[in-house]
């Protein structure tokens, strides 16, 4: 509430997902029944939920300090209920808030106005405290170890499929209670840089690149690593460690009080000097906690100054259409002087079979 | 676009979620990054992507009917474009939007206002084709196949846990791509509807309410069942029968031509009249189709008349706070001239061991 205030906020208006579980512990999955979480300056803070999901969120572990307020189905107007909770003024909302429910809340009340929370309020969750840095690490670790083992089994003759599946299974094997995401782009799929793993099977010659992560006790992993099926072309070879040279200097610029589009332009400059920036068509990364892409995000034009105990994505890349694409991506923690990886999986070129 | 203009509206803005897989077959994951599908009355559709997920969208299996325009992290403001490519005007936008995404296209523009498509076009997915009612049913039996496997498996002394578990274990087994959700209810947690499995060992004398569901070939499956531990107090039969018969009349009530209301008020009468009206304490169903929750919903004050191809839950339920629940819900799809239930596993009361 002291950011709120600062930001001369009236108060944030907070619906299910990782601001709601962070603030109460309380975690439904977000639906078309209004749940919302409502707090205005000099007030309590007020759970407004359907009286289907009560018990539920009384048992929250941060219900003790809430007051709740049940809506019934067919009878009673959720908005309304928020709208007479909180005084007429501007309001933060999350940014996961399905829009059904903003317009709602709109139409309710031409009094109570509304802002994006990420915009006015992005580094709620992006200071990580220590016991959380120990879970991104953990989760970090378990994604190296996935990346170790995966380099044992069969690429060549196989669907990429076949291998995405295989990275969600040892993603649970190795603690990971969900596997969410398990990108693997071989050959001119690598240059698709959200590729939806399909049924190419993978061939000598492929650089494949590999992005994969989920969630292990509610922290999200998430790394990248490209290899080689049999030796690369001297092409690849050069575009391997560019974008290596690029990930690693992007890594050196990170320190507190530098700007995080400082450390987007220092990737970027490594990329372009070498004649690939038109090919390096996305941020250089994403903020990471309890959801894989958050604030800060490492972007030009974002100029939040980074401060100890940020964790956020390194992950410059260089994609040829038709061709191939190259990625290397691990996650970062800011530290008192410097920075620390949150990824330890080796990025020397490695020779896959 | 038909619906769109019957509405008085001048188009329609999708963000990514089951709507833009319906219309295009694009699915990427909701994200910061803007991704929509821009309708507007007498102009062709454009898809806004992020230029990294440009390749994929490409191949999207609705690509060919689109145009593509892509932005650029740090470069492109993606609201602009959005903007850009629609003439000022009064817009439905998805549901599933983020707020963040809608609040950014209102103050890009104040010519462009929008409404909710789920309030505005809510039977846009609402009608289910052969094929569709086809995979819901699919869905459903192989739901109601893990209900007669669960049978057989102890319930005195595990915890909830472990019978969530084994549901989620066996929808997998049955063809499920995803298990979603398995509520285990036990004894007193029961009585609250959207109850988390937990620790609680399961013990002689429990009701044990189970809802369970998940996704297989795109289609959702949502089924509830309630077994008894022993047997039941005369008391819990009651409480049981009111269920079994109002989840009977509501469906029943199901027809070409009946308002959603009607086959609320049809359960909840039975409900009522046996004295148990305070205890039903939600709407008696929601749509179901590549949502779990989609219109129609069976709620007072919804005056939807029914179509054949309509699919939804009939799921009344009665909960006695501190002591024991009970639901019963099965999916079912309107026909010419009533209506067919997707789940057939046994409604008769049942006890476990």
């Amino acid at each position: 509430m002291a950011a709120v205030e600062r930001e001369g906020l009236d108060g944030l208006l907070v619906a299910p997902g990782p601001d709601l579980a962070y603030l109460t512990g309380h975690a439904p999955p977000p639906l078309e029944r209004l749940t919302m979480l409502v707090m205005a300056a000099g007030r309590d803070p007020v759970l407004v939920v359907p009286t289907l999901e009560r018990p539920l969120a009384e048992t929250a572990p941060g219900a003790a300090g809430l007051g709740i307020v049940d809506w019934r189905d067919g009878h009673d107007d959720p908005y309304a209920i928020v709208g007479d909770a909180v005084p007429p003024g501007r309001y933060a909302i999350t940014d996961h808030t399905w829009a059904s429910h903003l317009l709602a809340l709109q139409r309710t009340s031409t009094e109570h106005t509304f802002v994006s929370a990420g915009e006015a309020l992005p580094l709620l969750r992006a200071v990580k405290d220590e016991q959380e840095v120990e879970r991104l690490r953990a989760a970090g670790s378990a994604a190296d170890a996935v990346f170790a083992e995966i380099l044992g089994l069969a690429f060549e003759g196989r669907t990429e499929r076949e291998v995405a599946q295989d990275l969600a299974r040892l993603l649970r094997e190795h603690g990971h209670q969900r596997a969410d995401f398990a990108i693997v782009g071989s050959g001119p799929n690598g240059a698709s840089g959200h590729h939806d793993s399909g049924e190419r099977r993978i061939a000598q010659g492929d650089a494949v690149v590999m992005d994969f992560g989920g969630v292990m006790d509610q922290y999200c992993s998430d790394i990248t690593r490209t290899v080689f099926v049999g030796e690369p072309t001297d092409e690849q070879r050069a575009v391997y460690d560019i974008v290596r040279e690029a990930q690693q200097s992007a890594f050196e610029a990170v320190r507190p009080g530098v700007e995080a589009q400082d450390v987007d332009r220092a990737a970027r400059r490594v990329i372009s000097d070498a004649g690939y920036g038109e090919r390096f068509v996305h941020r250089t990364g994403h903020g990471i906690g309890l959801e894989v892409h958050e604030p800060p995000y490492i972007v030009e034009g974002n100029a939040t100054a980074l401060q100890p105990g940020m964790t956020f994505s390194d992950e410059p890349g260089i994609y040829l259409e038709g061709r191939f694409g190259v990625r290397i991506e691990d996650q970062v923690v800011v530290t008192a002087d410097g920075a620390e990886r949150l990824n330890e999986a080796s990025r020397e070129l490695t020779v896959v079979a």
